[in-house]
């Protein structure tokens, strides 16, 4: 290997590194340890016979076409029925040139870095937020500038402010990322009042908004709030949504709505990043949803998680030191809650004692663009069984109390 | 919709445009158009009972695995028969390190222009070069050097004099882009000669070659020439394979293979792009190279192509005119051959006359860089019946005999 050979690299993956959650998760695979730490949907969700039932009638009717190349705009079959779906879901009037299907979200988040970003452009996300939507920022080299969120989702008085800064700075965000539904890591959904208002804020700024819902589907508490797509009929919106939490992560399918000449850019990028997702996984995917598997499918999904975070909920209220400053979200659905510690308390740190403890989490740090955030971490309850979920609150509780 | 809204693009998009033969495809759906313009695999080389068989194999034996997110750096059991099927094919000695699994190969050039090209980055490029080659570096803005080809490939002088001009000018590019294999579009393949000489030179100048190697199983005639990538022994060449044109395009499954430190960076992108390829379409594939079956479906593929072309070889040398300047390439494998005019005919006019005659190339201009070459076009020969063949190139000589 010569010298040059390992300093040819671009500026853009100069700028990325490595999931900071995947590494550790490695961390989290002995056995003997309780993982809170993945973001995975629970295998008993997945309906794998009526998979396998549809994968077969597929190859049997069209196995030809679901076999080869197929049109970057997606599977024809399954894009009506993504139109049906949201029109069921969410009342909103869809055209086939409002949609495209991605290989899962997280190219929904690439392709919207890679459609909107120069290299410096000031977009705004909410902090915390997504590790993977941080990943796929950095590695176009967006800034991003940080809005607090609260239990009604982003903060709009710290909103204003950073779009005031910003003004007199003479910078406009290419757009503001928000993931309104069971945010991932926070577990807080934003109310309908916040929702109504930065979509006013969008329209007098003349912003973009790309709103994040891959698990908009799973609620299971509470009444169900209309979408930022729906509320502004989709003109200054884009949605990214996946299968990954509502059917199965194994097929990398997602989709993206939104204004016609912002899909239309969307399209020009996929074509130059994989031509199309797999149109195989997009016929099966269409036949499931055609046949109507999808609603029991999530009503099965939804009883499940209820359930799981109805328990871990119970396990924290009874286990945590609440008397010491630590405190966590209640969400009313997704797959994941975020938990507070005092100021001065570093879960980075605590981390290696809970792995000596054998239960994993996943540094709040990672969900702050800066990585400076050091007092929170995020805890998935969809994954772990219900008594690993009642031991690893105990353990966790154990490695709190020693810590703080 | 705002004017922002239209303006908001990067500029890294702005450089894109829809890809000029999928726009042209569109124009040859009509049934009574004989299509020579796809690039598709032929749908009766699809083991499609094979699949249907080991799909339900897999979702039975490992359906939770094949369902769930996997790790960015692959399915295990994929990477172990990718080793096992390099190994026999090019004597190649990879570690699981060496090798990555991509949303296909065009996944695989979206990747290596990522990580390695910054806007105005000189890359050397074949000319003509793969489309799909074009658009991936076009939506980084690297800027590619063509080199010409001839019957033996990339010609060497041609690119000694470039590297020469280059250095006068203080630039070093980043890579060779090279198809050395049944080159799409040129149906020429590099001998071993110059494949020699160009890893000399490479060694020389200190530069990474980028072997694009779709087509390098499928051999129809003469004697297998060793990759860039066996006889540099991965030291400074990355080659990117795809199951599109072995097993089926519709799993958009392929995979990169290069030095540890190079594929590294490509994880990281990865990562950050769809996180993994689809974990089902790994299994599925990795069980069908597994129990065998590659070996049975490179052999009925590659006695149906030969066949195809031998025909289509047969049908230009009896209808063309040839003393009127025409020629056309001889590919020893792959799906396509080229066809050179004289300098003064322009195919992209050319191409109107053959729609009206119900018959479609994919115009070569398509396949230069700057868009500047306009006397050739590409024929594909997997697609079409033979019956089509026959028939296709009359209509074909008949256009161009009114044209010349």
């Amino acid at each position: 290997m010569t010298n040059r050979l390992n300093d040819i690299f671009s500026d853009n993956v100069m700028n990325m590194k490595r999931s900071v959650i995947r590494e550790l998760l490695k961390l989290t695979q002995k056995p003997e340890i309780i993982s809170f730490a993945g973001g995975l949907p629970s295998p008993l969700s997945f309906p794998i016979d009526i998979i396998k039932e549809i994968a077969c009638s597929v190859l049997d009717n069209n196995g030809a076409k679901a076999l080869q190349y197929g049109a970057t705009e997606g599977v024809n079959e399954l894009v009506d029925e993504l139109i049906k779906i949201l029109k069921d879901f969410d009342n909103v009037d869809l055209e086939k040139k409002n949609i495209i299907p991605t290989t899962a979200s997280q190219q929904g988040l690439d392709f919207v870095a890679k459609v909107f970003c120069n290299p410096g452009d000031v977009i705004i996300v909410e902090a915390p937020t997504y590790v993977g939507a941080i990943s796929a920022f950095n590695s176009y080299r967006a800034k991003m500038v940080e809005v607090e969120l609260d239990n009604d989702g982003m903060k709009m008085d710290d909103l204003e402010s950073i779009l005031k800064d910003l003004n007199e700075k003479g910078i406009k965000p290419k757009f503001i990322y928000t993931i309104p539904d069971f945010h991932n890591p926070a577990g807080v959904t934003m109310s309908i009042e916040r929702r109504k208002k930065l979509l006013s804020i969008a329209e007098r700024e003349d912003l973009l908004i790309i709103e994040d819902s891959p698990y908009r589907m799973i609620r299971f508490r509470g009444e169900h709030i209309p979408s930022l797509y729906a509320l502004n009929k989709g003109k200054r919106v884009m949605s990214l949504f996946t299968f990954s939490k509502i059917l199965v992560p194994g097929f990398r399918l997602g989709w993206i709505i939104g204004p016609e000449n912002l899909v239309e850019k969307i399209i020009v990028a996929k074509q130059a990043s994989d031509l199309c997702s797999p149109p195989f996984n997009q016929y099966i995917t269409a036949e499931f949803l055609k046949r109507g598997h999808l609603t029991n499918t999530l009503t099965n999904t939804i009883a499940m998680y209820k359930e799981k975070n109805e328990l871990m909920l119970k396990m924290l209220d009874e286990y945590m030191p609440k008397d010491k400053g630590v405190s966590w979200t209640k969400p009313d659905g997704g797959l994941f809650l975020w938990v507070t510690m005092p100021e001065h308390v570093d879960c980075d740190e605590m981390f290696k004692v809970a792995i000596k403890e054998n239960v994993a989490y996943v540094i709040g740090s990672a969900f702050y663009p800066k990585g400076d955030k050091k007092n929170s971490f995020r805890l998935n309850f969809s994954y772990p069984s219900k008594d690993d979920i009642v031991e690893g609150v105990k353990r966790l509780a154990k490695v709190i109390n020693e810590t703080i």
